[in-house]
């Protein structure tokens, strides 16, 4: 009998773990919030992932219920385990990519280096901190924020009076005056092994990532050993199954600090689809089948992705594609089945080779193709 | 709306071109000969492909018929054409692809270099072949033969009494004392572009592929050039669109000489999955479609794909896949969903690297593990 994964959500994360699953000979099956979604070919049932029954009766036959997103609610995820259903990531690490404050209170425990922090509930805390920290900080809701939702800066707590009002507490955190962006990936097994991918470089505009380079350039030595070892302390300290991927700041004077979680496969490690031995999709689901994990090695020197955001305003992604591939025969061209809106994610490209100018290049002139 | 491809036969060649479809934003329906075959995961029918109706029916409202084989009748190919529908390759170039004698004739028109040849209908004839040809020559029923079936070496009339007691003509061909056999692959779109893969090295035993290496070692220069050309002016002489491989033997004396002809992915094109730029099922898929054609280029200087032939005999593949894993981080599995079956091929793994010797090591160990 085949191996049965069950995926909870119908995004493009789900839709892309399908066909290195389907390769491995794994049978998928996805539960999709509503029809028609990008993970639609592998679709088995269509429902509400915060609903106990619904996630039940589609895990009853699988043999592993993982993610597409972070958001089934704990007790949801608690039940299932409750009732024997292996469930990777779990509930236990789950709760640290679902609510910010109790990570970044974890990742203090575990000695990580953090961006200074503070839990706030009203404006006197929040004056307190943007006073002993230049007079400007980030501050963040603890749960539901992605792609720059959720985050604002501010240098005044007045900023942030309609977030205080409710009495929920908001994360604060020290602005921190990063030279760029990385993004360390792991993947780890239920049995406890780890494979480490190379750190990368991210590159985010209005808070959502924009562009990938892999490995980041000039990260050899002892940058690239403090972000996977970063990656790895995290995986374990979480007790972390399938990808993780960490996003990193790095600091002028050469600190690396971390940002953000992510318990799932992760924008930062599309690149792997067509750069890596084993891409991040693959490398997912058969951690969290507890499968041997794959070589994490690059093929080629360097990987770029560009994703596509909004896609074009009056036609469609697939009216591009002819000239975008024409245009740029070695680019891979991926896209999700999503319709096209402003600062949506709906494709990316990968391009790989050993000139990193000309990489980045095409990678970015065949997604340009895509744009308005 | 994206494009809809509609792929008739619901083996492993279909399974496969199902992935590269999806990453493309290429919706895909299959239509399979029984439920549960290896492409089950986009079948949107079931039934006979040699029923006009079940054909027809099947390719409503998708943009083009390609095939997992080449089975299906001239009368229901040259229908769907007289309706309108785009059906790729097409009726007339298929034709050479089922019947061996149609394929000789027109190759011998378009001057393709071939081993000796001759239709025969009855013993005198072929005793006549035999004796002009040093006494033993391979007889080939023009229809219906695939992996080693429907062929035999004889050397007198008497072995081929049963074939020839019907008076269908068989073919019969100079037994080609050759060095090695090699697979060239071209992509044709139907507006015309062409593009060339690298020559591949085949290794057959009792008549299926067990092995292929890409490039071909010592094929350098003059070899490839030939082989390209070849392989070029097969896929313009014979009108056809999509994947082509010609299979080509190799002599001691350094000619190449056409043996059998495919037109659609074919398993001497399998490690382009995992080491060409633009692997066949995805060039297939773009070219069927008349999307541009992909980079055929290697990402690593040399690739092997070793098939798993029969399978365990008391377990199963997904039995073997954790040990095999584990001990080949860096080689590729790909199981097609297929029930293990003396000498069917019902996988295969795929390694790639920069020392011939190691990737070869490590894609037979690696198949190793799904034997007996």
């Amino acid at each position: 009998m085949a191996l049965t994964l069950g995926i909870v959500g119908g995004g493009q994360l789900a839709r892309m773990m399908i066909a290195p699953a389907v390769e491995l000979g794994v049978d998928v099956r996805v539960l999709t919030e509503e029809p028609g979604m990008a993970a639609q070919i592998a679709a088995t049932a269509t429902g509400d992932y915060r609903d106990l029954d619904t996630v039940r009766a589609f895990a009853r036959g699988v043999d592993v219920i993982t993610f597409d997103h972070e958001h089934v609610p704990q007790d949801v995820l608690r039940a299932l385990v409750a009732e024997g259903i292996a469930v990777h990531p779990g509930p236990d690490a789950l709760q640290y990519a679902q609510d910010k404050l109790v990570m970044r209170a974890r990742l203090s425990e575990l000695g990580m280096p953090q961006p200074d922090w503070a839990e706030v509930t009203d404006a006197a805390d929040l004056d307190a901190f943007l006073a002993s920290h230049g007079g400007r900080a980030v501050i963040k809701t603890p749960r539901g924020g992605y792609d720059g939702k959720g985050v604002r800066v501010v240098s005044d707590a007045a900023e942030a009076a309609d977030w205080l009002s409710d009495g929920t507490p908001l994360l604060v955190e020290e602005l921190v005056d990063f030279t760029r962006e990385l993004a360390q990936q792991v993947a780890r097994r239920p049995s406890g092994q780890i494979v480490t991918y190379p750190v990368v470089e991210t590159v985010q505009r209005g808070g959502v990532c924009a562009e990938v380079i892999a490995p980041a350039p000039h990260a050899t030595g002892r940058l690239a050993e403090v972000a996977a070892q970063i990656g790895e302390a995290i995986a374990e300290g979480l007790g972390v199954t399938g990808m993780l991927a960490v996003e990193l700041f790095e600091t002028a004077d050469e600190r690396i600090l971390v940002n953000e979680l992510a318990m799932r496969p992760h924008n930062s490690g599309h690149w792997g689809q067509d750069g890596a031995i084993t891409g991040q999709f693959e490398q997912h689901v058969r951690a969290v089948l507890d499968l041997p994990l794959g070589d994490p090695g690059i093929l080629q020197p360097w990987s770029v992705m560009v994703n596509i955001l909004g896609g074009p305003a009056t036609d469609s992604l697939e009216d591009r594609l002819p000239a975008a591939l024409a245009a740029h025969p070695a680019v891979k061209v991926h896209t999700y089945g999503k319709a096209p809106r402003p600062g949506r994610k709906v494709g990316h490209v990968n391009a790989v080779g050993d000139d990193l100018d000309a990489v980045v290049y095409e990678a970015r002139s065949a997604a340009a193709f895509f744009g308005d």
